[in-house]
């Protein structure tokens, strides 16, 4: 299957499109001959960057609206053939600040899209962006998709209820909706302001800025860090396919690495750079999972994805990308 | 351990306490000496009957207000040592036809509950109803609560998503709080009306007034229904063990039967009646989960629960009652 075949001239929506993940998935459909259009509500606190869309701006048709308004998400699903449905607020910390507006964002328009989409568009096929972090404190490695869900924060708990309406309408009404629950995520485009919504951006930024990486505790936790340009692989392939309907499906890393190593790898990869083990902040703490390593190969026996780009690669090519373009996104 | 040694004069809130299971509940309470207060919508549709606190208004503080008003919670919960959390969406049907509002009602209200109760009052003890819903199609008999949560429909979502917000506050904040998955609750006070909220309380509306109960199908799913006052006595227990802080217990009845028994039970009891096959709605067949059978053993083991009152004599409790009161329930 050649995805420039699947995707030329298809209509395609993509909620949070000016976020990280969204907004190389709009230049990866764009260079696929897609239709793109881009709903996002603009919040850089949620991950919204203008210049991650600048180059692509005159190909795609990018509406900065707020998903919580029911008549705007009727309004951009009319006639799309794809969802990508990456709208999300992800920060685990946020959520235990404002956990309401957690719950709204992340269960309440999803279950709005979802009930728009049933009755209005029944045919479209969605792939929504689910997380690791609904399993929570981990039991056994690495994870399938069987693992216990638990979550351990507030957004664990909003970020499952808005995969559970996708798979519930499709257990119903037969709703063409599938989750990727994705793990830590990075690459060219991602936030690197803070540590609010991932470390792995902060950390290169701070590599850059000739700066040492706060790594937590005694950095021995192991995660398996995912390409962006893999993870867009994977919602291609879910959407090309209807065997993902109503399916979840786990993606991870090649490699999967302690983080104390993956600062080691950047700092390497980087061609300098220092690193300093802090105290674990309480409020992390008690949110954290621990360990994690996804098991994916449900998604690699069904679709045939597999994570291709190492580790080191894909830092080399983040770490490029951020010196080349570093004032859109300190 | 007494139960009245436990809750004599103790401060006890019970939100949903004109329902069917708080106002049983209430009754209880009263009995046992506790000072009782209750908020409730009013909203009969979702249960609410003042007949069901009739005979003890002048023992209890009554508020009937919205939940869904944050201020109302936060002025309830002030000096209360024990939370019976009954309030909530329970129609499987009704969820399907307003999800925003089951999600609001079951997850947000729960939210905020969890919130004010964490920051205002963090050494209050809650009981929250949890449902058999969210466990889903049914993998095997009988079900434990290490069985895979799958709900079939929004309801189930919307009250697994209320019940993980008290189990995330525990493990976070400390706060003490357990759920108490229940099924088919039956006994006097129940919603008699139709069959939106519960398939029991119709049944023996229909048979006190000699017309022919409904059985879908071929009447051959089983079900394990649980007398409400073995459900209360459950709760009381959970509220009185720290325990159950973070836990979640199946309830279960003593006896498992396929409906068409039990409509048979119900006619044998009542001394007269009929029943008739019904083809499945296809509404109800699409969120259906099968056959349901708790296996209750963890709360037998942790707190010493069981249950006591066998179906014959609960269906002739219940009988008995609605016969005496029906006038307040058709």
């Amino acid at each position: 299957m050649e995805l420039t075949d699947v995707f030329k001239e298809k209509r395609t929506l993509i909620t949070g499109g000016m976020g990280f993940i969204g907004s190389n998935l709009a230049h990866r459909l764009v260079s696929l001959g897609a239709r793109v259009s881009i709903v996002d509500s603009g919040d850089s606190s949620m991950g919204a960057n203008p210049f991650n869309l600048a180059d692509i701006l005159n190909q795609v048709d990018l509406k900065v609206a707020d998903l919580r308004d029911d008549q705007v998400i009727e309004r951009m699903i009319a006639g799309q053939e794809y969802l990508f449905n990456l709208a999300g607020q992800a920060s685990h910390a946020g959520s235990m600040e404002d956990p309401l507006a957690d719950l709204e964002i992340n269960a309440r328009c999803q279950l709005s899209i979802v009930e728009a989409c049933r009755k209005h568009n029944p045919g479209i096929k969605i792939i929504y962006a689910g997380t690791r972090q609904s399993y929570g404190q981990v039991r056994q490695l690495p994870i399938d998709e069987s693992h216990p869900i638990d979550p351990v924060d507030y957004n664990g708990i909003s970020k499952r209820t808005g995969e559970l309406y996708h798979l519930v309408a499709h257990r119903i009404f037969g709703l063409n909706a599938c989750s990727l629950r994705m793990t830590n995520v990075y690459g060219p485009r991602m936030r690197c302001r803070d540590g609010h919504l991932n470390f792995i951006g902060l950390w290169i930024r701070r590599i850059i800025e000739g700066k040492p990486i706060p790594v937590y505790g005694q950095g021995t936790q192991i995660r398996d860090p995912n390409f962006v340009d893999d993870v867009i692989e994977a919602m291609l392939l879910a959407a090309a396919s209807p065997i993902s309907n109503g399916q979840v499906y786990n993606l991870g890393g090649l490699e999967a690495v302690r983080l104390i190593d993956l600062a080691d790898r950047m700092i390497e990869t980087a061609g300098g750079g220092s690193r300093v083990l802090k105290p674990f902040p309480e409020a992390r703490r008690r949110i954290d999972i621990g360990d994690y390593q996804a098991n994916f190969s449900k998604i690699q026996r069904q679709l045939g994805w597999q994570p291709r780009v190492a580790l080191t690669e894909g830092l080399s090519r983040t770490i490029d990308f951020f010196r080349q373009n570093q004032e859109h996104y300190w």
